[in-house]
């Protein structure tokens, strides 16, 4: 057992049940996530309350022991693993769903509750959280508000940072930070909690947050299209959004080889993809019946069929098969397994420039090694775009930063940004100095020093500049 | 003129018709606006371009004149107001619309663009700021974005930080932050913007900005419904959210005494308003026509009305009665011809508390004074009420504190706001000290010192205490 740990045993054991502290034997027994350094530290501190806590942070100030925020260890980015000599503080046993207001459309929940369990206490009241995403079943709270986490809904509701209203943290100064308003409007000096929105525990560790929830319509349809690029598949979506009497549900785009690849691993019929599609539109709508939004869903796409220029299309004809549509969408383990370590990325751009930027992406990348090509899917109607590059030895040190560059050059000046919805974490810190605003880094890191002046909260992730 | 005109005349002459500078004699042709000390400075500079305005900044950061910010001097709580020896930084004429893409959905656009010319522009293309306020006419994205506005269409589509994407600010270093995002999704390590939104211009002053649109939908209808309290028109409004057919585009709560008198003040005929209704609700309805919404409009009501115990309602049969309904709402001039100087206020609490909240209110108005009663009205949605506080002698220096205490008490502990939309300026200042959240003050002076050490940027205001 660590001396962090039996030191910590010894100072805080006033705390009781409260606060579990965990060394590196017991960690070993259990999945470190999506990254094997998350459990790197060997000691947790798992708190049951804010106060036990905000007296974990503390210790660490007196003791200088750099502190890791983790929720549910699924980040893709690398930005929960923690190193020998620090501690890692999480948020699993704050995981308590406290308060549904139907009325104000509010929740009250600790940092540790997974997407997946809100998703479900919500539902009991006709609500849901505004927010959706793939990992949904590990994802956290607090991990979400981290990352600033977008998902599936955020075209319509916004990002993780619009869904909340109140946040409760430790700051790195050992107070518990609590503004847990309840309530959308508040124009009442500056909006710190903002700070703790996306900045991934380099400025506090959120113990409790208030979320709104949105109206659910389960009367639904779905819907796979064959289209001839992002332009065709956003003009089907501006139809679709246009109808007063019709919500857009989901609006996910695959380009043809991760549909065909996915659609493989899963044994799923393309038979009914005819021609050469280069693009597959995953579509949802909800309205006041599933008849009528299957008929919405079917005389839109007759509609737009020729001027869109639609190869092919099939609607869902029960909820099992709309369940099959979105895993060919959702499951994408496959390409780890038919190119392991394949180089994944997560940019955005303004949804008009999603046609150029993967032509250019493609060919800059036969630049590279002309074996290269790529998977890529994602959030077409906010432009978020999840690329796997794949080829010959594509994950070989050499190919690492020409790869990163031909994904990453020309975001910023479309308006766009290198990093969606995943973070920075570790793995994404040469593109934050090389592809990240300047601007938003210089100020990150004054403000970084002004609140965490011993640089003890997420060390070696964003801000850097500190360490 | 003054001595900082001269003095900026002659060092940044180079500027030429990018820099307008302008001395008390030119303001004093002008309407100050809201505030009768927003002109206070007597010296005045409007840049035309970001570089002007940073050079502006810059010359005052070498002779240490504090800056004012001001966009369209519309605020309601003397966050413009300006004293001898400062500067006003206006957002006049960096009043250009940049760019609108429609199939993002987003605009570019200057800081000093009004609402209303955005509404205008925007609709060319089917869409609209997902924002829509009363002062619509004068109030400016730059000031929206500084007091984090709210407006009438917030509980669906969030607030104004809800809205904006990038911006472009001068920050009190005197440098261009630059981040003009168009792009939904950023994850990208912390969103500093986030800082210059609410913060009524303690950290910078915003030159641009990027806003997300929304789609609109003309057909509609509209009523004035005779509800016996909050609860009843909350459940009016669940019900209609509730509908996947409908869209709810508006929800406005005005109790008795508002709206008789400001139904009287634009001979407005009342008849329909049978019984002794203790609120009326504007509500507002879209769908796939004006028949559908109208139909369901009526046929709700028709449902709840003996459930919710409705008294009286009546829907607009055209558009020019439709707007007729509004005023009686958004033209609330009256009140202050009633009762000049009467206190007023601006609070949120969670919806469900709203009776409770106003029936406390009056009855400790009450205790202040057995005349006091107060003119209550607001977005009933999201829990934002506007109070004016009337009767003898009510804008009596005695009555200020146990006043603003009567109106303050316990907001705080419901979860929500002592300011929910207009922000704290210098009319708030007492309670933002004593009823703000102490968490945000704390940190919000210690990034005042971090980014404004000289606490030049709109000094006197929030967060405070640094001067």
């Amino acid at each position: 057992m660590s001396e962090i740990i039996r030191s910590l045993q010894r100072d805080l054991n006033d705390f009781g049940d409260d606060l579990h502290l965990i060394g590196s034997e017991r960690l070993g027994n259990r999945h470190p996530g999506e990254h094997r350094g998350n459990f790197g530290a060997g000691a947790a501190a798992e708190p049951a309350t804010p106060e036990a806590a905000a007296a974990v942070v503390r210790w660490c100030l007196e003791h200088r022991v750099p502190i890791v925020p983790q929720g549910g260890r699924t980040g893709l980015v690398g930005g929960g693993i923690s190193r020998p000599g620090e501690l890692i503080l999480s948020t699993a046993r704050l995981n308590r769903i406290e308060a549904i207001d139907p009325l104000a459309r509010t929740v009250t929940v600790g940092a540790g509750v997974t997407l997946q369990a809100l998703q479900e206490a919500t539902a009991e009241v006709g609500l849901v959280p505004g927010i959706d995403l793939a990992a949904r079943g590990s994802a956290t709270i607090g991990g979400m508000i981290a990352t600033n986490a977008g998902g599936i809904l955020a075209f319509r509701n916004g990002v993780m940072r619009h869904q909340v209203l109140g946040i409760e943290a430790v700051m790195p100064d050992g107070t518990l930070f609590s503004d847990l308003t309840r309530v959308l409007k508040v124009s009442a000096g500056p909006d710190i909690k903002q700070l703790l929105i996306g900045s991934e525990g380099a400025y506090g560790f959120v113990t409790r947050a208030v979320l709104k929830l949105e109206s659910f319509n389960p009367m639904r349809a779905t819907a796979l299209v064959g289209v001839r690029d992002a332009t065709s598949a956003l003009a089907l979506i501006a139809h679709f959004r246009a109808q007063p009497a019709l919500q857009l549900e989901g609006a996910e785009l695959m380009w043809q080889r991760y549909l065909r690849d996915s659609a493989a691993d899963k044994g799923f019929d393309v038979d009914w993809l005819e021609g050469d599609a280069p693009a597959i539109l995953l579509m949802e709508v909800s309205a006041g019946s599933e008849a009528e939004a299957r008929d919405a869903l079917e005389e839109g796409l007759a509609a737009l069929w020729e001027e869109q220029g639609l190869s092919s299309g099939i609607v869902a004809a029960s909820l099992e098969q709309a369940r099959r549509f979105w895993a060919l969408r959702e499951d994408s383990d496959f390409m780890y397994r038919h190119f392991p370590a394949a180089p994944s990325f997560d940019i955005s751009v303004p949804p008009g420039a999603l046609d150029g930027y993967v032509a250019d992406l493609r060919s800059r990348l036969k630049t590279v090694d002309a074996s290269f090509d790529a998977y890529v899917y994602g959030h077409i109607a906010d432009g978020n775009l999840h690329i796997s590059v794949i080829g010959d030895g594509v994950a070989g040190a050499a190919f690492k930063e020409p790869i990163e560059d031909a994904v990453y050059s020309g975001v910023a000046d479309l308006g766009g940004s290198f990093s969606a919805e995943h973070g920075v974490g570790t793995e994404k810190r040469r593109a934050y100095l090389a592809y990240g605003n300047p601007a938003r880094r210089a100020v990150s890191q004054a403000i970084k020093a002004a609140l965490d002046p011993n640089n003890l909260f997420n060390p070696g992730k964003v801000p850097y500049g500190a360490d």
